[in-house]
């Protein structure tokens, strides 16, 4: 990619609205931490306890998810592993709980990296989910879910889990309760795995929509009623709500011992650092400051989110309605997919992801997302006002010019 | 594991002598990066510039190996791949340069994890190589090498990769340049990947022997007049010459693009983190620094090494002569087989195990490390004085129960 942008010393450079990064909020974990100091100890860099996580890391990500998850039953420190990223979490996964050639179901839109992650190396068949219009948090999603799955199935393809994103990447939205527990029983009657990946929980933040869905953890009721424990998997990790990406610090609970067995044993080419597990664990003891900087996390997503929705409105973009999570909303350019840009929508909307970068912008594409339907993007809102107005105007520049 | 001996506050814990980690060393690093202060940035908490490491560190690794490693043609940073530790590096080495199933070729007695490396996920199969006594760091050595290459393609198993250890785990030997010469040649003649390990290349000591031989990196000659460049892959890491295992820092050298984009494919799962990468970066950049601190290292290291040999010596402990590299040496404790103890030497030798860890010292024995003869053992011995007097002092006490 180009040199990136910055407004004093590189304004020619790429504006990047399309990486998932909370760059609102980086410099004050820098600052936590600088103030803090690590005082590293020998013993600091040495191989430690193992590639799934110190105690003290455990207990304090343990300690975070019990304040902030609300759980039914408290998670302990011992159900927790931990893995250089979600990213390789997910890939275990794969190996553990599924043969090669196995269908993972994904919803459309998704999550850009879930493919790679579970098909890359360990081989599992993504199987997605179209909707046809239907709306994916509501029970309706259920009957599609039962769609693909049989359809899958007829196939000769053996379903061995579904990818539950929520808050949901990239339409940053919530499921309400009652989906989360129908897909559960889904899930149970299937004896397919749920695996719940909760990584923006912590980003849900005010809209002016009175009916955006609030963030509730799939932890905090008592799913045993509606799924077995063994076929529920939680993942949580760092890069979003902590914005701490670069620490690559992943964690899995499961109550299922075997598959957290399975995972433990491949866990060594999946090893954190042990500097970075130093300050992921300083940022999680303290959780007097956790508790402002969540708090202002979430205040200037939603100045932030408020801002691009102004910008959108005003260049007469729609986006869906109902976003009040993650760092990106989920915005329609289909009006301006150009007949001259290609024989179908799909082509012309990779030549309008060619014409941004042309305009040194750069926003993921719904065909990357597995979108349903052409011309969908997912602007990233969480940068900083100088940054976001920049790249907004050169995506209308972009636009104006087709 | 039993919990971790202390002199004073835990006597009765487990004296580790099995793990490779220079503990001599570990308050020197500790020190250097608490004076120096990270003073991190909000950048350094992003995703940076990519799983394979970033333009500082790699430039700063290829500065350090122009200086320390004496190479024939100058290291390029743009040649380098980073991973989150070898032992990631060699599971993709695996996954690139085979197919399943295919052969590596190993040395009897050979680096632990090896074949774990190779073979958990990846499922390259090891083929070990004996030497029946001769001298595997000599020209004979190779004769050994061709008859495993033989019997193995010959049993239908393709040879792909020969693992140089170098200097050699657990032997604590470095190899001279015509035996490195001839390997190469064997592998050119066979098109075989040489895979050079040469993470313990900085811990070469003086010893009393003058016969020891010094170190020597495949790089610091014309190569390229004995193996075709594509075929020569080099592997180094920050775990034991910089005694820090916990950063998870390993660094691939090839000149074999198609490998390192291959390698570059895969390597988002095993991502080093970031604030461990400036941890890195830093220790490479004060070369003023590093020079002291690798002196320090190997004076440590040979005194340690000293105080090792004579208390082996006093207790009529015999061990491979002429060992000068490596944290750690090899020792026949074959005298000490109790024939009460298993129907073969084999189980003899794995009770003489646990009859230690009952005296809370633990050692690797020689079965993992596929000794050709039961009874040997790898003790590690860059420990401070009094783990070091208090492990072989439980060492020896098992020997005299026996």
């Amino acid at each position: 990619m180009a040199s990136k942008w910055h407004p004093d010393t590189n304004p020619d450079g790429m504006v990047n609205l399309g990486t998932a990064e909370n760059h609102l909020m980086l410099n004050d974990i820098a600052d936590f931490i600088n103030s803090k100091g690590l005082h590293l100890e020998g013993k600091d860099f040495d191989y430690g306890e193992g590639p799934w996580g110190s105690v003290r890391l455990r207990k304090g990500m343990a300690k975070f998810i019990n304040r902030h998850f609300h759980p039914f039953s408290p998670v302990d420190a011992d159900e927790l592993t931990f893995a250089n990223g979600c990213t390789s979490l997910f890939n275990m996964l794969r190996m553990t709980i599924a043969d090669p050639e196995d269908g993972l179901l994904l919803s459309m839109p998704g999550y850009i990296a879930f493919p790679t992650d579970f098909s890359l190396l360990a081989k599992m068949k993504p199987v997605f989910v179209p909707f046809h219009g239907a709306d994916q948090f509501s029970l309706d999603a259920v009957t599609h879910y039962e769609e693909a799955y049989r359809k899958a199935e007829e196939s000769g393809t053996r379903i061995r889990a579904l990818m539950l994103c929520n808050p949901h990447n990239p339409l940053g939205k919530c499921y309400p309760k009652e989906t989360l527990i129908a897909l559960m029983k889904f899930c149970q009657q299937r004896k397919v795995h749920l695996l719940a990946d909760e990584v923006y929980a912590m980003s849900v933040y005010e809209v002016p929509e009175p009916s955006a869905t609030p963030f509730i953890s799939v932890l905090s009721f008592d799913y045993s009623r509606y799924i077995n424990r063994d076929y529920l998997h939680f993942i949580y990790g760092m890069a979003k709500d902590f914005a701490c990406g670069g620490l690559r610090m992943g964690a899995l609970w499961t109550k299922n011992k075997e598959l957290a067995r399975a995972v433990a044993t491949i866990n060594q080419f999946r090893w954190p650092g042990q500097v970075d597990e130093r300050v992921a664990a300083k940022i999680l003891e303290d959780e007097e400051w956790l508790d402002s900087f969540l708090t202002k996390s979430r205040e200037r997503l939603a100045a932030s989110n408020k801002l691009a929705r102004q910008l959108m409105d005003y260049a007469g973009i729609g986006y869906a309605s109902g976003a009040n999570a993650g760092l990106f909303f989920w915005i329609d350019l289909s009006p301006w997919l150009n007949e001259d840009d290609g024989k179908d929508d799909w082509e012309r909307e990779e030549r309008l992801v060619k014409r941004m970068l042309e305009n040194k912008v750069f926003l993921t594409n719904g065909k990357g997302q597995a979108s349903e339907r052409p011309g969908f993007f997912r602007p990233v809102f969480s940068r900083e006002e100088r940054m976001l107005r920049e790249g907004f105007r050169r995506l209308v520049n972009t636009l104006e010019e087709n």
